[in-house]
C-alpha cells in the first residue's frame, strides 16, 4: 500500500499527531453504532461514560499546545505546500476550529444537555407535549448561540453553526438558493396538482397488504451488491431509524429499517444509506492515516445517498428492470402490477406534514421551514414559545397541509434535541450537488441504458473516479467545479425534477 | 444508587485514577466483541491499530508514576483498612502487577506475535502442518519465559503464568488436583467401559437429522430467560466459537453457534456461556465504578459456566422437564426419543481426541495433558520440535485415543496461539468450584425437585446471594472458603462424577 507523500515537516509533524486522534475518532464511531444497533437497554449509562471519556481524550488531543503551535507554524509558512498538505492544513484548521475554539465546559454541557434532551424530546413527541421539551430546547438555543460566538462568524451567527456541517456556505449562499427553488417548485406542484394522476398513485396499492421483512431485507442485499456495496468493508443491520456509520474505508457499517406495511421505506433507506456507504468505501487508500483519508463534507455525503436514493433507486429505466425482481420477493403483493405502477409507487408526489415521510419535491419545502425557523431561532427572532403556531402556518404556507398536532409538527424531528443546528440545509445542498453531479454524468455515460439493465457498477466507477476517490482533497465548492464546470447551479436541479415529474405525471 | 463507602485516602485516591483504566478496559471490551461478532474482514488491519491504542494507553495509564507512588503509600499503610479497602488494594496490586511488571516493549512485542501467530496457527491447522506453526510457537515460548522472568515467581515460572489467570495458585497446587483426580477418572472411566451403554448412546440419534438452527436459537432464548439471563443488560449472537464478553453488569454479551446435524453443541454452549453471563451481571451495584465490581478469576467464572452446563443442563432431572419441550421445537427429530434418550445423549461419555468435544469426565484428562506440557515447555524440559510425538503419546497415555493427525493434536487448540499459558488448568479448577459449590447447594436448596420443575430462579437467587454479588470483595480461595465451609476439595467433583454416571450407564 502507497502512503501520501508528505515533505513539509510542519505538516508531517500534525499528520503524526493526527494517528491518536484518528484511532480515537474512529473508535467512537464503532461505539456510535453500537449504541444505535446493538446495545443492551441497561447500558445506557455506561456507554455514557465511555462517550464523554472518549470526548474529554479528544478535547486533549485537539487543544494539546504542541500540537496548536504546529498548527500555526504550519499555517505561517504555506508557500511550498503541495496540493495535498495544503489540504491537510485545510482540515486541520477547519477541524480544529469545530473541535477546540469552544471551551471544554461548553462542550461538556452541550454533551450533557442533549443528551437529556433526547430523551426528554422523545417522551414529548410520544405525548405530543411541545411544553414539556421547552425549557431544554430553550437551553440548547442559548447553547448553540454560545458555540456560534465563540466559533466566530461576521453577520450572521447562525453561518458559524452552518458551517461545523458543510465549510464555507453562509445562510445568505443557502437562502439564495431557496429563493430559486420556493417558485419553481411551487409552479411545478401546482402543475402536477392538475394531473389526473395526483394523490391517486399510492391507491394503486392494495390496502392491507403485508410485505415479509426478511425478504424485504434479502432485496436490499441484493440491491447493494449490484450497487457494489462491499459486504466485506462493511454490513447491513436493523435500527430504529436508517443511519451509516462511516467509520473507516474498509468498516462502513449502514443500517436499514423493514416495515410490513410497505416495501418502499426500506427500497429508499437502502438505496440512501447505501450511497453514503460507497463514498465511504471508495476513498483513496492512498490517503490512509492521513485526514485526506475523511469523506469531504455532510452536503457531499448527501449528495451521495440522494443520488443513489432518488436519481439511480426512482428512475423509471431502473424501476423497470427491477419490477421482475420486486415481484418474485413479493409475488402476491406485487405480481400483478406493472412496471408503470411500481413507477408512479415510487415516484409518489404528495404533500405531507412529516420530512422523513415527503416525496423528491416537497421534500426541499420541509428544508426551507427548518432552514428559516433556525435562522430566527438563533437571531432571536422567534420566540421558541411561539414555535407551534409559527410551524403550523409555515407548513401551510409552504405545503398547503394542515398539521394536526406537534408530534406532526414541531416536534418530529430528532435534530434540535442533539443541537444539530444548521444540519438541515444540507439535505437540500445534497439534492442540488447530486442533480448537477449527475447532469455530467450523463453526457459522459448512457445512464438510462446501464440503469435498464441494472448495470450500476459503471455507474459507481464513475462516482470512485469523480468524487469518492478524493476524500478531503478539495473543498466542497471545489469539487463541484472541478466534476461539472461550474460552481453549483439550483438549476440542474429544477430541470431534472421538471423533465422527470412531467413525464410520470403526463403534465 | 449507593455507592461503596471509601474511607481511606490513599485508596479513594487510586479509585478515582482507575476510572478511566475502568472505561478503556470496557472500551476494549466493545471493541472485542465486536471482533468476534460483527467486524468486517477487511476492518481487521484497523481493529489491530485500534487496539494496539487502546493497549499503549492502558499501560500508560497503569503505569503512571504519580498511581504507583500512591500505590506504594497504600501498601504501606495498610493497618486501617475496612474489608473492602483491602480488596480494591489487593486488586491493584495482582491486577498491577499483570499489568505493568512486565516492560511495555515485551508487552508490544508479544501482541505483535500472538496477532501474527493466530492467522499462522489457523492456517497451519487447516492444512495440519506443525511445522509451519513450530518458529511462531518457539517464538511464543521464549516470550512467555521472559514474561514469566518480569512477573517473579519462587521455584517454577509456570507458576508466575498461572498466576496471570487464578491468583495464588501454583503449579504444585494444580499437581496435586490431578494426583487424586486422575487414577480415579482412570477407575470410572474403566467402569463404564464395562457398561452395555458404553458408546452406543450417540447410536439413538438416527443418522442425517437436521435440527433447525432457528429453532435452536429460540430454545437458547427459551433457556437463557429460564436461568435469569438479563436480555436487557445483554445479548445473544452467534460466532464462530462461543464466547462471553464480560464487559460490565448491565452490558454481559454472550454468543452460541448451531450445528444443524446436533442441537447439542448450541445447548451446552448456550448453558455454558450463560453461567458465565449471570455472574457478570449478578455483582452488587454497590460496587460500580470500583475495582470490586469485577468478577473475581478465571477458575470462578468457569465455576460458574461449568454449573449451569453440566451440573444443572446435563442433569436428569432438569432433562425430564426440558425433554417435552425440546419435542415441541425438533417434533421430527426428537418427537418419538424419550427422556431417558436425552438423559443418555447428553451424558455421553466417549474418549475422543477433541477437547472442545469432550465429555464430563474425560474433559479433565485433556487439560491434565495440556498442564503437564505447558509446564514441560516454560522449564524447558521439552524442545517444542517433539510436540506432535509427545501429544500423541500422552493422548493414548491418558485418554486411549489414537490421534490420526495433528489438526485433531497439538494443533486443535487456539490458546497458545494466543499466547494463553497457564490457561487450561483454569477449566478443570472451574469443575473442581463447580461440585463443592454445588454440594453446598444441594444441602441448602431442594435441587432435584426445583430443576425437575425448571425453576431455575431459585438456584440463581442461590449463586447471586453467595456468590456472584461479592464481585472481587474476597480471593477465589477465600470464597470457596466461606460458600462451602472447606478449602477446594477434588473429592466432591469425584463424588458427583459417581453418583451421576454410576445411574446414567447402570454400573
Amino acid at each position: 500500500m502507497r502512503n501520501l507523500q508528505i515533505n513539509n515537516k510542519n505538516i508531517k509533524t500534525l499528520v503524526e499527531k493526527y494517528q491518536k486522534i484518528r484511532l480515537l475518532t474512529k473508535i467512537r464511531a464503532v461505539l456510535e453504532w453500537d449504541l444505535n444497533v446493538c446495545l443492551p437497554e441497561k447500558a445506557a449509562v455506561l456507554r455514557g461514560e465511555q462517550s464523554s471519556f472518549i470526548a474529554e481524550e479528544l478535547y486533549k488531543l485537539w487543544t494539546e499546545k504542541e500540537f496548536l503551535e504546529n498548527l500555526e507554524r504550519a499555517k505561517a509558512k504555506q508557500e511550498h505546500l503541495s496540493k495535498e498538505e495544503k489540504a491537510v492544513l485545510r482540515f486541520f484548521v477547519w477541524a480544529g476550529n469545530v473541535n477546540f475554539k469552544v471551551p471544554k465546559e461548553i462542550i461538556l454541557e452541550k454533551t450533557k444537555t442533549t443528551s437529556e434532551a433526547f430523551i426528554v424530546w422523545r417522551k414529548a413527541k410520544q405525548e405530543n407535549k411541545f411544553a414539556d421539551f421547552l425549557p431544554i430546547l430553550k437551553k440548547i438555543i442559548d447553547l448553540e448561540l454560545i458555540i456560534a460566538k465563540y466559533l466566530g462568524f461576521e453577520k450572521n451567527p447562525y453561518d458559524a453553526l452552518l458551517n461545523t456541517f458543510e465549510p464555507n456556505l453562509t445562510f445568505e449562499d443557502y437562502a439564495n438558493y431557496f429563493k430559486i427553488l420556493k417558485p419553481e417548485i411551487g409552479k411545478l406542484l401546482a402543475n402536477i396538482k392538475k394531473s389526473p394522476r395526483y394523490q391517486k398513485n399510492t391507491a394503486l396499492l392494495k390496502k392491507g397488504l403485508e410485505f415479509r421483512t426478511d425478504h424485504q431485507r434479502q432485496m436490499s442485499l441484493f440491491i447493494l451488491r449490484k450497487m457494489g456495496y462491499d459486504l466485506k468493508a462493511g454490513r447491513l443491520d436493523t435500527s430504529a431509524h436508517p443511519i451509516t456509520f462511516d467509520i473507516d474505508r474498509t468498516d462502513t457499517r449502514i443500517t436499514s429499517w423493514y416495515h410490513e406495511s410497505d416495501f418502499r421505506k426500506s427500497y429508499a433507506a437502502t438505496l440512501h444509506e447505501g450511497g453514503h456507504a460507497l463514498y465511504g468505501q471508495g476513498v483513496n487508500e492512498v490517503f490512509d492515516n492521513t485526514p485526506l483519508e475523511n469523506t469531504l463534507s455532510l452536503g457531499i455525503h448527501e449528495s451521495q445517498s440522494r443520488f443513489w436514493e432518488n436519481i439511480v433507486g426512482k428512475t423509471p429505466a431502473f424501476l423497470k428492470f427491477l419490477t421482475p425482481i420486486l415481484q418474485a420477493f413479493h409475488p402476491d403483493q406485487l405480481g400483478e402490477i406493472g412496471e408503470e405502477t411500481i413507477i408512479r409507487l415510487l415516484n409518489d408526489i404528495s404533500p405531507g406534514p412529516i420530512r422523513v415521510e415527503a416525496d423528491e419535491i416537497t421534500y426541499n419545502l420541509h428544508i426551507l421551514l427548518r432552514f428559516e425557523i433556525e435562522n430566527d431561532l438563533i437571531n432571536r427572532q422567534l420566540d421558541p414559545e411561539d414555535l407551534p403556531r409559527v410551524w403550523k402556518t409555515k407548513t401551510e404556507e409552504l405545503l398547503q397541509v394542515k398539521i394536526k398536532n406537534d408530534r406532526e409538527g414541531v416536534l418530529q424531528d430528532v435534530h434540535w434535541s442533539m443541537g444539530a443546528f444548521g444540519y438541515f440545509p444540507s439535505y437540500t445542498l445534497g439534492n442540488l450537488y447530486a442533480a448537477q453531479i449527475a447532469f455530467k454524468m450523463k453526457k459522459e455515460l448512457p445512464f438510462e441504458e446501464l440503469l435498464s439493465k441494472g448495470e450500476l457498477g459503471t455507474v459507481l466507477s464513475w462516482l470512485r473516479e469523480n468524487i469518492h476517490r478524493y476524500g478531503s482533497l478539495y473543498r466542497p465548492d471545489e469539487l463541484i467545479l472541478k466534476v461539472t464546470g461550474e460552481p453549483l447551479n439550483p438549476g440542474y436541479f429544477l430541470d431534472y425534477l421538471k423533465e422527470k415529474y412531467s413525464a410520470i405525471y403526463a403534465v
